[in-house]
C-alpha cells in the first residue's frame, strides 16, 4: 500500500506517519511507500520506502505531481491554523479551500483511480448559537474562515465520495489536548497548558472560568481516528461522509480535579487563574460537547475521561513518569 | 447604482432586467449603469447605459474584468442546471463553484469595496431524508453536484460578509412555475407543463402520482424576491446569510385542481397521466414544503395558492388571456 500524508511535519503528521511505521500495515497490507509532504520536509522514518518533500499544496503542479502515483491512501491534515486563517483571509482560502479542492480535482482526473481520503475537519465547522450538547444533524455554521473552509472541503468530500470519484471521509477532531510543545498563541492553548506545565513543575495561566466546558481527544485518539477512518468500510456511511467525534467532555475544573487525582495537588497549585475577557468571550462560541452517535456506531473510540487523556500525555510524552516524582 | 446581472441572458436573468429597467431605481438611487454578462451575449434594453457581454466565468480574468468597475449591486445568477452538473463533473465544479469562488475573489482583492451580493442558491442544498416540512434549521446535505456547488456557495458567502468583505445574501429559490417557454428535458419539467400547455390547449405528460408534494414560486415572485435581497438592510440575518424563501405548497393534485378552477375542466382534461419510474424516484428525494420564517420575518413575499401563480402566468407570458377563452 502506497500512503501519502500531508501535513505531514505537524504534531499529528508526525505522530501518525510513527504509528503508520510501527503497524506496518494498512488495511490488513504492508505498507511499502509513504509520501510525506508539508510546507517544510518532513522528517523520514528510518528504512521506510517512499519520499519526504516540501511543496505549497495552494499550487496546482503539487496536488498533480503528489496524485499521478496514485497513493492507495491519502490523510489530508495539512493546513493553515484557526488564528492564521483568519488574520491572512487570502492565505486561508488558499491553503484550506484550494489545497483541498485542487488534490480532490487532481484525484478526479486521475481514469479508474478511487484511494481512500480521510480529511481533518473540526469542530469550528459549528459556531454559536450552539445546544449544550450537540447532535449529530446539528447544521454547519461556522463563525470563522477556517470552520468555513473545512465546511465546504466535508461538502466537496461527501459529494465527490457519493458521485465514486474518490472514497473519503471527514473527521471534525475535538480539540487535541494535552498537545505537547511549548505554549502557543492559539486561543485554544490554555486548555493544554493547564495540565502540560504543572506536570513538569512549571506554572501554568488560566484565562477563562473553571466552568468552562469543551469536548477534548488526546493526541494517540486523534491517531486512532484517523486509521480506523482508513480502515473501515465508508460505504454505510451514506452520503454524509463528515463525521463529529467521540471525546471527553470536561469543564476546567474537571481538567484541574483530574490532574490533581493523577499529580497531586502540588502540580494542581501551580494553575495561576488570570482571567482574559478576550480569550473568555472566542471560547464562549465554541462547541461544549457532543452526542457522536453515528462515529461510535462506526467503532471510533475516545479516551474515558479526563484522568485516562493526561495518563496517554505522561506514557507518550514523559517516558512514562511525571518529573520529581515517582509516579 | 451601478448593477452587475451574471447569467444574464437565462429566464429569470431577462426577466430581473427588465423589472430593474422598469423601476429605474434600486436601493432608493437610480440606476444609471448595468453590466449583463452570460455564456451567450444578453440583450441590453433600448436607452439603458452598460454594456452587455459574453463571458466564461471560470476563466479567472472575467471575474477581475467585471469587478473592476466596482459595481454597486451584484446579481450572481450564472450556472450550469442540475442535470448538466450531473452530467459533467467538471463542467459543473469549473461554473457553479469556482466561478463563484473567483468572483467573490475579485471582490476581496479591491480596496474599500464591499458591494450588495445577491447569490442565487437552491433548494437542491437539502436532501432526503427530509422532513415534510423542512425548518429554517434544516443542514444542507445535498445530494446532487449541483446542490453541494451551491451550499459551498452559501458557505463562502457567508463568511466573506461576516468578515466585511461583501455584503451577501444566498437565495434557496422554490422551484420556478409556471416556468415560460418550450418544454425541456429537467426532471422538473412537468410541474410547469402540466400547467402551462393545457393553458395553450395542447397536452402535456404527466410522469408522477398526484400525491407528489412541492415548492413553487412564480417567475414574478423570484423576481421580486431577487429585488428584496438587494434592497434589504441584512444585518439581522447575522452570521448566516443564506435564506430558505417563501413558496406554495402544492401536490400535483392542488394544481391540477387550480388549473381546473382558473380555465376549466377542459384544459385539465389535457394532461395524460403516463407514470415514469425514473423520474418519480428522482422526484421522491426533493424538498417537499418549507416554513420559511426567517424569510417571512425578513419580508419576503410569494404568491398565497397556486391559482394565482396560473394567473400570473396568464398576465405576464399570455397577454392577459386564455387562448380560445374570454378569461
Amino acid at each position: 500500500m502506497h500512503i501519502l500524508i500531508t501535513g505531514a511535519a505537524g504534531m499529528i503528521g508526525r505522530k501518525l506517519t510513527d504509528a503508520l511505521v510501527a503497524r506496518g500495515t494498512i488495511q490488513g497490507t504492508p505498507i511499502d511507500s509513504l509520501t510525506l509532504v508539508d510546507v517544510v520536509p518532513p522528517v523520514m522514518p528510518d528504512g521506510m520506502p517512499g519520499a519526504a518533500m516540501a511543496a505549497d499544496l495552494s499550487d496546482p503542479k503539487a496536488a498533480v505531481a503528489l496524485i499521478e502515483n496514485r497513493p492507495d491512501v491519502i490523510f489530508h491534515l495539512a493546513a493553515i491554523v484557526s488564528g492564521e486563517a483568519e488574520a491572512d483571509l487570502h492565505k486561508g482560502y488558499s491553503v484550506n479551500l484550494h489545497g483541498t479542492i485542487l488534490l480532490c480535482d487532481a484525484i478526479t482526473r486521475q481514469d479508474g483511480y478511487r484511494p481512500r481520503l480521510v480529511f481533518t475537519s473540526s469542530i469550528a465547522v459549528f459556531g454559536a448559537p450552539l445546544p449544550d450538547v450537540i447532535p449529530d444533524d446539528q447544521p454547519t455554521l461556522p463563525l470563522t474562515s477556517y470552520g468555513t473552509q473545512k465546511a465546504m472541503g466535508e461538502l466537496l468530500i461527501s459529494d465527490l465520495s457519493r458521485r465514486g470519484a474518490l472514497d473519503g471521509i471527514s473527521l471534525r477532531l475535538p480539540t487535541i489536548c494535552i498537545r505537547p510543545g511549548k505554549p502557543n498563541a492559539a486561543a485554544s492553548g490554555f486548555y493544554s497548558s493547564i495540565l502540560r506545565e504543572p506536570l513538569v513543575g512549571q506554572d501554568a495561566v488560566l484565562p477563562v472560568p473553571d466552568t468552562t466546558r469543551h469536548w477534548f481527544a488526546s493526541p494517540r485518539a486523534a491517531v486512532g481516528f484517523l486509521i480506523h477512518a482508513a480502515e473501515m468500510d465508508l460505504a454505510p456511511m451514506g452520503q454524509d461522509r463528515a463525521l463529529s467525534l467521540p471525546g471527553v467532555d470536561a469543564t476546567v475544573a474537571d481538567e484541574i480535579a483530574a490532574l490533581e487525582r493523577v499529580a497531586g495537588p502540588d502540580a494542581a497549585a501551580r494553575i495561576r487563574r488570570e482571567p482574559d475577557e478576550t480569550v473568555a468571550k472566542i471560547v464562549a462560541g465554541w462547541p461544549q460537547a457532543f452526542d457522536p452517535a453515528r462515529a461510535r456506531d462506526l467503532g471510533f473510540v475516545a479516551e474515558p475521561d479526563m484522568d485516562t487523556i493526561i495518563r496517554v500525555h505522561i506514557e507518550d510524552e514523559l517516558d512514562g513518569r511525571i518529573p520529581g516524582t515517582d509516579g
